[in-house]
């Protein structure tokens, strides 16, 4: 699969899509089994963004972002755009120009295992991106890699077609055929945790709520009422 | 003190925690000599919150936020939970439905050696968190440590009953029992610096207000008139 | 040149400067070339400052802030204060009376590759900092440097009187001698963007605005209609 | 796929695996492509090591080192363990109790992107590891994750049956359909070398050999006399 | 505590500390509950080493070794210095000349929580170092700090005369009182390991040596015999 | 100076540059004041090494060694080739082929900015390297730099002809004009320190020979019998 810029791929409902997208990451992340997650060093560049999208996958080089153009032409609206790197590089690959074409073709917005540049602008433009890095050092267009190929960014597997939810809490990633199972599950975790909020912001404890007093006390957790009884 | 949960601690009078988190993290760490200050990694999750109070501690295993369900309990109006990791880890072992039990138990805020999730909601709350990242990883409730015992938070000791400041520009622990000399010092630190910055603002020179030109001249500093005359 | 302090340097000329501060770190980075910028790790401590000035050098030691007093007295209006340590540290170096005085003596913004503090009392008084760090960690007046002599800061060789950029993107410099080439240079570069601006907003792609299809093709990269035509 | 351990898998033909060992991470990388290189910060406990193997896959949660017990049931004469974690962690998962039942097992390394412990005694025992850290940080055995599933390590993606070649230039995956191919390419490449290994060491030059100085030339490349000459 | 050196401390019996050293890191953090390690990032300077010692303590500053030399005076034969700092610094605070200092007085060895240089030499005079860095970088002797008072290394708290064991695993500490119960419980778990290794020499499974079948399959576990049936 | 090869550099005299390669690295580099000292995560691919040469420089780009070749021909015997990179990168951009080819043109060793590879076969060689990483990731030749300009190289300013010295300590730059004026400083750094060797060898302490006392007590050290008297 090398060298290779793949056309047509599947994607999930678009409804999916956006309800994944409102759920936001750390739902998602917990009704799939607490799987899927990138890396924690993928930060937004601007705070308050949370998106829902397909991936549009590209690979690339250090220092190199050719394939970025590429990507801009395989994506349709509702798309985000996934960019892994060959090897680690923080070089600025993106930003307002390449920002202003992603848009035009209807992207939501980026995750970039490299460098982003142009914050300012982007952040006027609310054009989200989530990258390792921020840094103005240009790049070049010299060597080839792939697009719309299953790529490893930021520690996750992402097959194009694959539900990418971010916010500010990072970039999860959904399997495309899991996709639906994966919303109702979250929906049921969103149900169930509002009861518990409830309960929690009135005082009640966790440790009742979960019923984690014997548990623990099994595992061998000791109270003691003062510090010098902790003595081992 | 292994696995040990210590239900009752001393805590500095309340008017003291108070003014020490008023003055910020700069001043109270210079106040007390410039100790105390935890690791720079630890970071807020949202710009603009100053606090102080008294330590709650807990001491939990990477990947595993059963401790924290513990030290809520453990936690009384005007506290900081802070909690120690055994090993390095960035897993979000805190979101907002514990910062929901935290706040009905009056808990100020949270200092975390690892990751924190759910940030967009926690700044709505204005919950404010200090970790050392951000991450949506979810944790399991399997193993054991201990609440309320001394512990080593990102490279600095803290007892419960410590008292924590924390702002933007990072967190210190001042000891229970040197609260109320630090608060003196500090307030005279304040006192002292309004007339240098009035000084300083007006144009005036730290080099002639602190007296440092002899002493630079004695240290050795040379000063040239122009670039070529700076050679050795 | 050591422990040496220049009191007279050339700078560039101040309209140069200030242009090139308004087109902004991406912007002047490619118009000379790709060359100048200081390493990634050097943060703003706020967001949408963007500043030019004239490099006020210094060169300081770990954990010791002595030598931003000298640099305090040999800094004019429009310049920016740029410090380099001796070895890695992250020690906070500046806060707010430091900025009361620079910013009295007419300076624009530090750069600094070290710890920075007072970030709350900073972003108030809206004088920008660039640094590696945020740190309360408090420093001694005890060993001297250098002032006004040339240093590498963050990766960067910076002589005394170069134009200094930084934005939200980082930090760029411009060598004194090349300000007004590079000037040049960057104003042509907007004025072309703004064409491609256009066309990319309309959703041409930049494969065709760019001509990239034949030496992609001739790079060898194929495209496929589907997934599982992409094997090797 | 979650908390699942697959009994049988596929490998490559055995001798294909110890060819491929024998020749090395950077000839197997360099032949498939430049692709399925580990994160440069697997390292090996020990210099000296150059081994092949097919990859018997364990996926494990942060502290925690259960699924390496089951991974040892798996791997048959001629496997290389290989670990990947939920999230980032360097505990000590591994020691030379686990390596004296991976020996007995039949297997000839482990990829760890995690912890080792015991260096001393797995460099006695000659036992090779590629690790991301040496630490003594012990685990639990408490949450299940799965074994013989494709997993994420390291930044690159190891199927079962995949075949792993590590050396102290770190450690590279090989899918097992394209073992043969890469192995012939590898040979292809080791045998162009050695003309090329000659000429370079009686003094030939690259420049001439490869024939990059016209291609130099139209890329740009300025040959001056003298330092005073180069400058723009 | 400040700027305080303290000539007598309390050491653990000799017989004690020599016995733990022999032991290694591994066996002695297991033995006490896995407790007490100094962070991973403190490496040997070479292979090989393994010793056990009482702490001396110093507390010194970034890119100052002055308390070094006050912390030669208080050791006796049989102790390790243990160096921590006020704030992050790798630079090169020991060598060849204050390792012979230190030897002379008969300590066995040094764990530093900042950088090493003359490795050369001291590798071959055979005086073990623990540290976070090699480098060259020479300090100054300018700033006091404390000896022999409790100081947070590399994440650990140590007090002046608990026990330092040290090999290529790392560094672990333990409490000068519990030095007795931690040898018993290390003896103890040395024994047990010794038929446990010889059952795992001879191919049999930790799965079953341990009992673990059950406990996986209650905790989910799921056995399928080909890839293919482990779709969820 | 951008896309420039220069033909022909100074060099300081050969007697010199070796017998600064023979001093090491902490010596020379206190020799000149602690100075030219480059990163500390530059580190050689063997223990064991100590050298000195002439620098010839190259300036190469993330994942492109092209450059490298250019230098092969403007190396001399007794050369260092340095090589900056234009942005960080871990790729590994020098192998044995190449190391084949500096050998047989006199090169003494290489300082590289990013990665190494086939540490294997260099340490058979005993060609040293001294790099930021290991890593066999293949390098593409497509952009061009210079060669034989001033560089930042891992922190440090080199110019083409300065002295690089390099060992297990690290890599240290000595500018060529200085290079016998350091040579003699550091001949009378190590004359003196012979003498401090043997007094510290036999007991006497640093205290006493540097005459420490007095200066540690004025500075604030006070000295307690026992920990219960170090309280503030």
């Amino acid at each position: 699969m090398r060298n290779v810029a793949v056309r047509n791929i599947d994607r999930a409902p678009q409804e999916v899509v956006d309800a994944l997208g409102e759920l936001g990451v750390a739902t998602v992340h917990e009704a799939q089994g607490r799987t899927g997650l990138l890396n924690a060093y993928m930060r937004p560049i601007y705070s308050g963004a949370r998106v829902g999208g397909s991936a549009v996958t590209a690979l690339a080089h250090p220092g190199d972002n050719w394939m970025l153009h590429v990507a801009a032409e395989l994506c349709r609206p509702g798309d985000i755009i996934v960019v892994a790197l060959s090897s680690p590089n923080t070089d600025g690959m993106f930003g307002e120009l390449l920002a202003t074409s992603f848009r035009a073709r209807g992207a939501r917005g980026l995750v970039l295992d490299a460098g982003c540049r142009d914050v300012r602008e982007l952040t006027e433009m609310q054009f989200p991106v989530w990258s390792k890095a921020v840094s103005a050092k240009g790049t070049v267009k010299a060597t080839v890699g792939s697009a719309n190929v299953p790529v490893v960014c930021a520690g996750a597997l992402v097959n194009p077609g694959d539900v990418i939810v971010a916010d500010d809490d990072g970039v999860v990633v959904v399997p495309r055929r899991q996709a639906e199972s994966v919303l109702k599950a979250a929906k049921e975790r969103v149900a169930k945790e509002e009861e518990k909020r409830a309960r929690l912001g009135s005082g009640e404890l966790g440790l009742d709520i979960y019923g984690m007093r014997e548990p623990l006390a099994k595992a061998g957790l000791r109270y003691v009422e003062r510090p010098e009884d902790a003595q081992d």
